[in-house]
């Protein structure tokens, strides 16, 4: 994909970006990184995150309606939660401008065509996105120009798809900083559902477990959380709108993996019951390579325990 | 526990560490930034591992037999696998030094109790121990001196175990760097099912289950493994023969654990199913909390994404 969209000029002219939290104000961090854009203008429900918006620099227009804010702009990225996707549609329909490209960054991608399909203008380019990358914090300062270096972006562009337009988003988020390959999106919300929903929903799940003890406390979960648990509790502090959202709108296939987890954890539960020690030295050795290329593939770091800095005597 | 502790001297003259890998070799590099022994002596299976640990310098002596290791040691720590406590514990035995303190860094209690019990000569204290405090690496070149730093280290001594000897005990493991605890084995092995194993073996069962998937290949699971799955990968990549161990002697507890999270995961799969979307979004908010608490008690980093660094551009 690269050597392919050399040649593509990556700015825009007017970039519109509906919703400052992580992902939209990571967005407007890469594109005055890469000096993207001339004008990045940006919306916000909220007056305060609009009013941090501009403060930290990251958007040179505020504006308190979505349709204000997508006026005149080349390419206009949603990054609100999924739920929402279908109301900003609707309203910003009237003003987007022709020839426009119209993105988003949604974790599924079905219920994202199913929603702002049906809005999309004769003559602008709808070209769903979602870039596989995050932290677990939110809000308009959480984001950072760094987030998505060397992450992928899919692309779901539909069979009538604009070649050019296509490939000039491409250009685009390859100059923020990604990687992108295409998919269907029903096959994107299948492999979403096992490498990053099923993961959430099962961090989700262990902390609740943990908290609802009756033999162990809270405080002894906290301060032996080192011995593995407080990883999950990462995952598990993700923002909760945009979690249910998901979830809602992924459901087939986060049901169809949350099948086969439990199916496996049966397997391991009658494992450990009978003590079949071979069965569990099996299945624990060939984990340890899944990791291994994770580490090549540059898509997490070799250093022991996430590189986390050692912790403070207290 | 620090005030009552701070007269008692934490030094050794000879300490011996049975088992040179992650745990044993950390011990080894936090003894010598302590000046907490006069003298080292390692035991490690292979030939290797000993001429690595001699080479690296956390040992001052390595033995081809745990007995001879142990020969006038003040301080005797087993530092191998669970499953291997009893046979070291038997071949030992004999050459225990009358006076001496002997300890393990096992992950269970209960069974420590009853494998090595048995094999401890009259006038040899035996005081269980578990530092919670790891990476997903392993052997002799694995260890560094802060590993403990800040970690909590329970000791398990028995109704009639020596206050003189615990006291010194838990003196030698704040001068390592840990905060030190008391528990009853029972209560010890349940705590660690939910903080530790469970979260190991949900971890192990995830990526077995994305790698058994027909639908998505392994290379789309690498790829995009930062929308959360590669956090899991970090515990599943752990040493296997230590979690077969730990998996057939603490049975009862990581059963119960287990029973307990997959009856949470099949209420939460019905609220997915049935759209429940205020009851997800209620389980979601509620785990944020837990995390804040560990950040603030110092058991893991606020950093967003654990401090990683920024992925490399490829």
């Amino acid at each position: 994909m690269t050597d392919e969209n050399a040649s593509v000029d990556p700015r825009f002219e007017r970039v519109a970006i509906i919703g400052l939290g992580l992902i939209g104000g990571s967005l407007g961090h890469a594109i005055k990184r890469g000096k993207l854009a001339a004008h990045v203008a940006g919306y916000a429900r909220s007056a305060e995150t609009r009013a941090r918006a501009l403060e930290i620099g990251f958007v040179d227009s505020a504006h308190e309606t979505a349709a204000d804010a997508v006026k005149n702009a080349d390419l206009v990225v949603i990054c609100t939660p999924v739920g929402a996707l279908g109301p900003v549609a609707a309203e910003i329909e009237p003003h987007l401008k022709r020839g426009a490209i119209l993105t988003d960054v949604g974790s599924v991608k079905m219920a994202v065509v199913r929603d702002i399909g049906p809005y999309v203008p004769e003559g602008v380019h709808f070209i769903p996105g979602h870039p596989i990358a995050g932290t677990e914090q939110s809000g308009p300062d959480s984001g950072f120009a760094e987030l998505f270096d060397g992450r992928w972006c899919i692309l779901t562009p539909g069979p009538g798809a604009d070649r050019d337009a296509v490939a000039k988003l491409a250009a685009f988020w390859q100059a923020c900083g990604s990687k992108v390959d295409y998919m269907e999106p029903k096959h994107h919300d299948l492999v979403l559902a096992i490498v990053s929903h099923l993961p959430h929903l099962i961090a989700y799940n262990i902390v609740g477990t943990a908290d609802d003890l009756e033999t162990v406390t809270e405080s002894e979960v906290i301060k032996y959380s080192a011995g593995g648990f407080r990883d999950f509790t990462r995952l598990a502090s993700s923002d909760p709108t945009m979690w249910r959202d998901i979830c809602l709108n992924n459901k087939d296939a986060i049901l169809e993996m949350l099948g086969r987890f439990s199916e496996d954890l049966s397997a391991m539960q009658r494992m450990i019951r009978w003590g079949d020690g071979e069965g569990l030295f099996n299945l624990f050795t060939r984990t340890r390579a899944v990791r291994r290329s994770i580490i090549e593939a540059g898509q997490d770091t070799a250093a022991p325990n996430f590189g986390r800095t050692p912790a403070q005597k207290k």
